[in-house]
């Protein structure tokens, strides 16, 4: 299926506030650190490893170096290209949103430096450039060349659509070409694929925008040569030199950890790092619509179906546990220990969007919606300066001071990290959000997927204007205007929180026209068509399967597309003394709260702290008081100082 | 306060079938593995590192080549000697209990063997004298010498004092010399303790065995030393070469880790390995006794209020984190991650018993009884052959295998250990349970402390029968005959779980005697007295401390001094499935079941299983049925193949 893009504006005022700030702000903040303007306290690598001990970030100056416009060591991970093709990548969308001379200037420049630093042969990773120009290739478990350059395709890519900068694509063409000369089934190539997944996505994309099916057709071979040789990673390292690791532990980790163990059409469970899993993912559904190879879209759904159903916490958030920042196994989905990388989040928004654009099918849009509102942006402070890294549904600051168990988690986001792939890759998937609202599919049907408000320009000239207050009021409306007079369908979401309990209308009658598999579908054909849908946003609280051990006989708080948590900026006292009373919520919209949020109430009970200082005490002899627990949406914790937060509550 | 220990025969069926284990299994059990005549599958270390690879253990190896008797290198843990000297401890106790000419050739050959691979001035540690001739007491942190040491003088005196050999006690003697030589505030000695406390304690048996005061002075020294000078073991470190560590990652585990970051009697927590803090209480509370230092009585209560009153399971298991196997801070203990170490519970029996020889309160009895009934014994299977270092409260198979956070947990008890230490420290308590039932004070009361039947003949010429069915059946029996006519004060503890609900009778007249700090007083004058008591052996579900999160909610079942627990053997389908009525427990004795074991079922609900795959379901929608849980002694669990196991239930 062929991918034809609208052009979207975003007009949604919680959207607007999101990306002005990644412009305002992150974009600004992200350039001052990458370009060691700023030095930042770098926390503890979040898998509790020591960093590097450095306080500044090196990443344009690694680059620097490899284009001879200066002198020094290499600084930071193997992977520090990224950071600043990363920022490159939100500075393309925000330039196509916004535009900015003075951030085009700098992001030419950030194009001119990067072309100086690739080597005429294509091949750029200044990791290796500076430190290890001898072993190429060599250990690419570890290496992480081939992630490091697709995400510069991507930057490229996405600055060459923004800007029309040619440079900035012929860049992208050129490691292309490098890699499809080293790696190939041909004798003398490297027969196997990056540790990380990225290049497969990186590829589809190039594909895309050039119209060039050869990028797929090499993205497609990394995907299905992983996992083939199960020993090959192990082979390389032999022969680079067993002990010569860029990462002790890695190698150590088993395959599953790189998706490496069997080939990704044979894996039956999203295993390992649970990053990887999600640019694999992306990659082959990506792939599979580029190459029509159904063995790929067979994988995604079994992917789709290991992660969305067993191994997903409540706000979209993936990966249990911190050793390999990885899935464990089914239901296991402990709310204080979890990983939840937020890049994980944004992966799983990469691969929701790409599923759609194989099928119509509203748990796309389910889960994507659920990862905009909640798994991804909880990753970034309110002042757009302070990320997480790891994202638990449940914490305690006494816990993560002391219990070394915890030493992953931070009660406050961070400046910084020593591994700073997370606040970059939240601020592009800000900054290009406008991509994540429809899809179009191959016989001309426009699925309106996300509720964001936007004015939209379609492939057939209609023009989609979509007006609503979400996530706060669940009203939203459509204007279609269709000057040409073209007939499509035109398919709607009705997000499963609000299945069954919807109002649609069509120039102001009622319809009762039924979801197929999550879409309702209008045939438009009008020169003006205004649609009206009435989502249900009425608080619900809702269990996890019992099949979840971590959150039996608990409750969490939900409004539409809004996890809710209780926090201790609202509610005095250890949060584990309340429960609440399912049925009782009342919501209330905020102005002057966290830059405008819907608050809900509970009514409930509290535990009065113990007098006694035994440590166990008869069954029953508990007091307890009425109480309300206040709750804000879970994006927005953790904004108002050090505190306790909960997702999941006990009920009376 | 001086201690006059009674002669005590234990007739207890329970702790009778336990020594008998001992002897019969146990002892043999271990003896082949320390003399490599039984290869084990050692696994995993429980803190996660890989192992030497050694699948035997070469403790009594290493003391032959020690000892010029074999060639060879030195296998294993630095304090590898240690695990024969448990041995020969236990087996001190077990000849006290049974005549064993057998055991006694073997262990006098062992006493023999040590003898032959002490140096002349009194050192023994094969690990050094093996390997590092030259870095003796050179990085005491690390090293374990004293630690090794202070294991032979207990298994020397215990020796002694079981036989009569003379060589046993004097290869004490001579390695007390030997560090009184090498430690002390005189100029060239090492101004400092060992990194694993446990000479302390010893020396203070060694000076109570000899009547020589100058042991337990120079216990005194090194509890004193301890923490005087915070830097003291990382000078020690450089002065021997920086990175030549016995144990990698020790050096930066924080000083708390060795209760060496201040002065002992400054400490306000119970910080640290649990296991180290336990040694060291133990030590400070019987030198404090025989050297009259309340310094150190006060620092035991400090340390008492923290551990039993913040930061001790139910199941009187310490130690909340595989990383150091140590504390974390108060409250929390989390059941499925919680170490509790089977040496921490066996020396919180240690440190209750000697502060009970310092003060009559009960509550000294109260956590000795929940280590003997639950703490200490779950670290052993009933076949006398498999055991647990870890001890937690809730297992799910499920997380062992595909969780790497639990990978310190074991579903079913392993056949050694790496690190060897918990086997033979659970046999020498078994083994020497006859001198943790009576107290003698100062003034001449017993205290008759623990409800163990037992015969056992006192300083004073009395003869106190103790006969019970315990801990099945709460009326207890004790028959004084005191053909002397002694005047004494005769102390019976009653536990907290059966205060305010037991009756006492003396002679067949019930008396209504009021506890004082948890002992009954009667005062003993008749040449026979009969005394009566029957204690609340009702099933009573206890609640934790609500500062307790992880416990939130939820029950534990009890009886007596026995916590009990459900396993899957006994309940169909995840255990979090059900929920208990409290007050609903029914009690049973099954005489055929786990070597006969009393059971308890309670009558609650348990949830169906979801037959909707999705992972988030609206509150409510769960269905239940009725349902019965059955529980069995919290110690007992484990013997009956892989399952799930869970003591803290949800409640209807």
């Amino acid at each position: 299926m062929a991918y034809s893009a609208p052009k979207v504006e975003v007009t949604s005022a919680f959207w607007k506030n999101y990306r002005d700030l990644v412009v305002k702000k992150v974009l600004p903040y992200q350039w001052q650190v990458i370009t060691n303007q700023i030095e930042v306290d770098l926390p503890l690598d979040p898998g509790g490893n020591p960093t590097t001990g450095d306080t500044l970030s090196y990443a344009v100056e690694n680059l620097k170096i490899a284009a001879d416009q200066a002198e020094g060591k290499f600084h930071g991970m193997p992977f520090q290209d990224s950071d600043v093709y990363k920022w490159l990548e939100s500075a393309a969308y925000a330039l196509q949103d916004h535009d900015d001379a003075d951030l085009k200037d700098i992001a030419d420049g950030v194009v001119d430096l990067i072309a100086a630093a690739q080597q005429p042969d294509g091949y750029i990773d200044t990791f290796f450039q500076i430190k290890w120009p001898d072993r190429k290739f060599a250990r690419i478990q570890q290496s992480h060349e081939l992630y490091t350059m697709g995400h510069y395709i991507e930057a490229g890519v996405a600055y060459y659509e923004a800007t029309g900068n040619e440079k900035a694509l012929d860049i992208a063409k050129k490691i292309a070409a490098c890699i499809d000369a080293h790696f190939g089934d041909e004798a003398g190539k490297v027969h196997g694929a990056d540790g990380h997944p990225e290049i497969e996505l990186a590829l589809a994309r190039l594909s895309e925008v050039t119209g060039e099916s050869k990028y797929a057709e090499l993205g497609r071979w990394f995907l299905h040569v992983r996992g083939k040789d199960p020993d090959f990673y192990d082979k390389q390292n032999k022969a680079d030199g067993w002990d010569r690791d860029f990462f002790e532990q890695i190698k150590y980790l088993p395959r599953t950890y790189y998706q490496a163990a069997e080939p990704v059409t044979k894996q039956q469970d999203a295993e390992g790092h649970a990053v990887r899993v999600m640019y694999l993912c992306t990659g082959m559904a990506h792939i599979a619509r580029l190459t029509g190879d159904d063995s790929l879209l067979k994988a995604c759904h079994t992917f789709w179906e290991s992660v969305v159903h067993k191994r997903m916490f409540i706000t979209g958030q993936i990966g249990t546990t911190k050793e390999g920042e990885s899935f464990t196994y089914d239901y296991d989905l402990p709310n204080d220990a979890e990983y939840g990388e937020t890049c994980a989040s944004v992966g799983m928004s990469f691969f929701a969007r790409r599923m759609l654009e194989l099928e119509p099918k509203g748990e796309y849009g389910d889960v994507l919606e659920k990862e905009l509102f909640n798994g991804t942006i909880a990753g970034m402070a309110l002042d757009g300066r302070h990320f997480y890294y790891v994202n638990p549904l449940e914490v305690d600051p006494r816990a993560l001071k002391g219990n070394p168990d915890f030493r992953h988690v931070l009660a406050e986001r961070a400046g910084w990290f020593a591994c700073a792939c997370c606040p970059a890759n939240l601020s592009r998937l800000i900054a290009s959000v406008d991509r994540y609202i429809y899809a179009v599919e191959d016989d001309g049907t426009i699925l309106a997927d996300q509720f964001i408000a936007n004015k939209a320009t379609f492939h057939n000239g209609a023009v989609i204007e979509q007006r609503s207050n979400f996530p706060w009021e669940g009203h939203v409306e459509f204007t279609i205007d269709n000057p040409e007079g073209a007939e499509f369908r035109f398919g709607i979401r009705i997000p499963a929180w609000s299945k069954g309990a919807f109002t649609l209308a069509v120039n102001g009658e009622e319809t009762n026209v039924e979801p197929e598999d999550g879409f309702v579908y209008l045939t438009i054909a009008d020169a003006k068509t205004e649609i009206s849908l009435d989502l249900d946003m009425t608080v619900k609280e809702l269990r996890a399967n019992n099949r979840v051990a971590e959150d039996a006989g608990r409750v969490a708080v939900t409004r539409g597309p809004l996890v809710y948590t209780a926090e201790s900026a609202d509610n005095a006292g250890d949060l584990w003394l309340y429960a609440i009373k399912p049925g009782s919520g009342a919501y209330e919209f905020k102005p002057e709260l966290l830059g405008g949020v819907g608050t809900i109430t509970e009514q409930g009970t509290k535990e009065i702290l113990d007098e006694s200082d035994d440590l166990y005490l008869p069954a029953g002899s508990e007091q307890t008081e009425s109480a309300s627990v206040t709750f804000i949406p879970y994006y927005a914790w953790a904004n108002r100082g050090e505190g306790q937060m909960r997702v999941w509550q006990r009920t009376v």
